[in-house]
């Protein structure tokens, strides 16, 4: 699905609504929503080659916090789309944006973020970004931009 | 997919393995397999158009059992295919069988099977499986046989 | 588990950390916690008699939006006591603060809000929280707060 | 809960129903049973120190193959009594069965059954179950058969 909803996402994965993910009120249970958002951040994290460079080095991501809005209740059969942009980033942590844009509505169902900070496997402490994985960042970002309109 | 190991099944969905999905074996957790299996299931019960049978009559399908024999981990990155086809009808219940393939391995990883009882909802109690379903059931194994070279 | 980081909650549940909830990064998933928010929320409706009203005037609680701070990893095996408590009420609104307790550590595992809005289910609208329901929070909110030294 | 139906089984743990794992059809959901399963064979497992002995030797266990018959449909809230025992060993396998009795009903949820064979995860390959292990399994096996009047 390509859609406006999508553009200013870099990283865009489809999933289908799984029949089993409704709870008893008929609607995509909350937690399936994070599930979405995580299976989003690791297509952008492989984007990254992120874990490569975490194999290498110890130094890779953890997830410090996150969140949901929920717009619109998904409901079974429907795809969902899921967009993945990185909005900030600092010196030893970097915010991710997620979308949900369901199939059958052609409209946002949720809204959410994730903190994602550098983490030194090895040391067992927090580390700073690394200089490689800022730049890759910031070339997949700039590949959204550049495909607009008046990008560049 | 259009596979080998797919033909005999007339109905055949596409998931991607959520990286979420693993467990601390790094495999595929045993659970996902009956949540392939089931939405295999809902995608052969749409195909029978069952959903508007059970509204109109009270009568539908319930699970009495499900079993699963694991061929091949799987590992994300991957994508399955899982095929249903039904196997044995008889006058109240009727037995699905599922493989899921491995995109990755171009293999079985999972060979399953589900045991479909007839059951009248508003009754609350075993029904006998209306000749309607029976028929498009047949019609839609038909499918698959005629589908081969020898078939019919 | 009676514990001073749990005492300021009215309601706390009790949950074992399941095996198989582990990802393969061999800690509890994420998404798990969104689980044991939603448990802690249903043991909060059920001292509300939440159902019962919603049953009789079609007015019940829906999730707006919800997040997680993670503070330490979850293993298996462990079991979380999670505290719930309602920290804003507004005309149609209110915040739920959870907190993750693990008995293995002894601390926080990790801290989340839920913001709950009332709604119609019959007018498919939002609606005013029933002061009944607002009168029960009070109650079970002041239930906390009594039992501290200087309560009430 | 201390009960007739589960006076066999060794190793017996206790789950709350969750309100999420309920499905549309507002029953506990499929899959979850399989969760159910795996919790009680990890119980079992951790009184057989099995993974003590899987570290110093790279020899465990691999579930090959399980399955589940539904009794009774399981609904939040409730809580449920999982039995499991070990039914039948051979050179390099042996076969598990469960219980699943409901709290709210005192009566069989579910049954079920896995089949988990010897694993050398170094070597990859099957290798004979380790007399250590069939040792302790015999023994704890034996500690239900002597708490029955004719045991001995």
């Amino acid at each position: 699905m390509s859609h406006e909803l999508l553009k200013t996402y870099p990283v865009v994965i489809e999933l289908p609504v799984a029949w089993g993910e409704m709870d008893a009120l008929r609607h995509v249970n909350n937690i399936v929503y994070f599930r979405y958002f995580e299976s989003a951040r690791m297509a952008y994290f492989t984007r990254l080659r992120i874990w490569n460079y975490m194999n290498e080095t110890g130094i890779g991501p953890i997830l410090a916090s996150t969140g949901c809005k929920f717009k619109l209740p998904l409901v079974y059969p429907d795809t969902v789309s899921v967009g993945t942009r990185i909005s900030e980033i600092e010196a030893d942590r970097f915010v991710m944006k997620y979308v949900v844009v369901s199939h059958q509505h052609a409209k946002v169902a949720a809204e959410g973020e994730g903190l994602v900070v550098s983490y030194d496997y090895r040391a067992l402490r927090k580390a700073p970004l690394p200089d490689e994985i800022k730049t890759r960042i910031e070339a997949l970002e700039k590949s959204v931009e550049s495909g607009t309109p008046d990008g560049g």
